[in-house]
């Protein structure tokens, strides 16, 4: 059964109609066709006992088309008014269905208030972005496959970065230098901005890559992701440059227990909040528990953005084909950061990481 | 008076009490302070007689404060519930605020639910983004200084992109060498993907940047742009490559022509349908009307998706302070493609351009 049945039976078990999808992720993941149309409409409208339609911007229409799509597509123009055109192809299509589902977390008030004025005896009371987050929460086989090969754009990327380090490069130097080396080779987005942060600038999580220049006898650290077939990768090593000092050697050295301790422990029937502790009680054992201010994880697929997060509180248990990244770290302001982190599918026994980078502690330049 | 000023008198006079606004690009417009939180809660709470707050994910709050925010600004940790804190402070400080304007176009449906989960008696029927879009049009002297910055930068861009131009070499090789070389000066951002389409690949004026060769005798077109302190630039040139027939030196001809009437034709006063029709009638007049599918250009600010649009049918009145691009295309399918683009602000007495790259047709390699 394809993805978007599986959404069609769940209207029915829910008594829904009919749902209007809008998150271009959403139809992407339902349709494999994908594209951010911004200020104009897209949108998949779904029945639970009719075909399913795809309404676009007519200059989509064909690279829908060339997709696969086996279903209707309707095409407008920017002078058209979009929700009327909408309503007429479901009143042809499936007369006036009544009960609505939406997704609540991505549907603007706007687009909502418009359709209900196209359809004003619809109820569009039923919010369908939680079981669409669980639906893309299981990624199949082919969706695996993807998120290793954007995995393997990350371990490249690594390389070529840690080939640039030179004491007295710009952060920012050493980023342009691995995305320009990924874009020779095709690969032109990143999954979000490349971090690489040097010495005491490392310690702040949310800081950006910068014009501070790597000096010697520091951790560098690189947080850096590709997208590959609308698949994304998501990976951080740190790196020593020069001779590193006793605590710098302690915190890489405690922290990266801390990682292979939860990567090897993850596996299905745990729960995320479990997870979480297998990594946090070894940085609190070692007396740094006040210096990882973050989660160990977040769920990750075609964004950085999904579920499940692997943090206390979180009482969901693991299930094979969740992906997410396991990544403790340890920030101590004014000294120095470290992080860890690879992203990984849960299996029937264990995990799988999508990144291969040796975790051993490496410098550089060699 | 300050914009947020402005939009509280705004408040005032619509009959609003209070206001919550969720865009991060309006929060930046309203504030200084610029995030994308994403998942999480950011939002300005502005009441039309009491004085205004930010409410903030708790790892951002010290970044607010730095930007001289001089009202109060609540953070939130991520175990905490958001809205349930929103509405304590709203209750604080203004009591229970019965008429709310809220950010239709931006704002989400689950979002608002939850607001009006927390503020029961509250209503939430005035769409503020219409009046936020109209303030946003009209740029100041900062913010066009702002727009001049960015624009050296994509002139930069050109430049290196030109000489970057080999027969053989692909579009993506080309557009990965400007963008490295903009990195390695600190600009990090790019307002799009940068388009770089060789030959009949530009007839394609929404595809992408390709693996593509460079060949002989060919039209490239450029289009891109950066960010800068916010604010973006958005140009496009189309050069030579070899040896170019009559056809093509005529659709360049042709639309540089219209480009550069345009361009010296905006001013108050005039309509944007009027300033598109100044570039048409010239491509039209050419025998090339059916191949300029697109309007001739849209507003830009902090992104390239903001009003004027400079369309048939958009009988707005041009100002002082409006920025939109001009940027007629020829595209003959198979053939070849050329556009032309400077974005612009209105002054006085006419317009000037942010970009200042040459237009007359340029021939690499030299």
């Amino acid at each position: 059964m394809t993805k978007l049945n599986q959404l069609q039976e769940a209207l029915d078990a829910k008594g829904l109609d009919a749902a209007y999808i809008s998150d271009p992720m959403t139809i992407n993941y339902l349709t494999g066709f994908y594209s951010d149309p911004v200020e104009r409409i897209l949108a998949l409208i779904l029945f639970s006992d009719n075909e399913p339609f795809l309404f676009a911007p007519a200059l989509e229409v064909e690279a829908i088309k060339d997709t696969g799509w086996k279903y209707p597509v309707y095409g407008y123009l920017d002078h058209e008014k979009p929700f009327n055109l909408i309503a007429d192809h479901i009143h042809q299509m499936a007369g006036s269905p009544r009960n609505w589902g939406i997704e609540g977390e991505s549907l603007t008030v706007d687009r909502l208030r418009a359709l209900e004025a196209v359809l004003p005896d619809a109820k569009f009371n039923t919010d369908l972005s939680p079981l669409i987050a669980q639906m893309r929460m299981i990624k199949s086989a082919d969706e695996i496959a993807k998120l290793n090969e954007a995995g393997k754009w990350a371990d490249f990327a690594f390389k070529v970065g840690f080939e640039s380090i030179q004491v007295g490069k710009t952060e920012q130097e050493i980023a342009a230098d691995l995305e320009y080396a990924l874009k020779q080779h095709g690969i032109n987005k990143m999954s979000f901005d490349t971090l690489v942060q040097a010495g005491p600038h490392a310690a702040e999580p949310h800081g950006a890559t910068s014009s501070n220049k790597i000096e010697n006898n520091q951790l560098v650290l690189f947080d850096l992701g590709t997208i590959v077939d609308g698949y994304i990768s998501d990976a951080s090593r740190t790196v020593a440059v020069g001779e590193l000092n006793e605590k710098q050697q302690d915190i890489y050295q405690v922290c990266l227990e801390a990682q292979l301790a939860a990567q090897d422990a993850a596996k299905p029937g745990m729960t995320a909040e479990e997870l979480d502790k297998v990594a946090r009680d070894i940085i609190t054992a070692a007396g740094y528990g006040e210096y990882f201010i973050h989660r160990l994880g977040h769920g990750m697929g075609s964004s950085e953005h999904e579920f499940p997060s692997i943090m206390e509180g979180n009482q969901l248990v693991l299930e094979p084909g969740m992906c997410f990244s396991i990544e403790p770290g340890i920030y101590i302001p004014g000294f120095a950061g470290v992080r860890i982190e690879d992203c990984v599918h849960i299996t029937e026994n264990g995990c799988e990481p999508f990144t291969h980078t040796t975790k051993e502690l490496l410098t550089f330049p060699k």
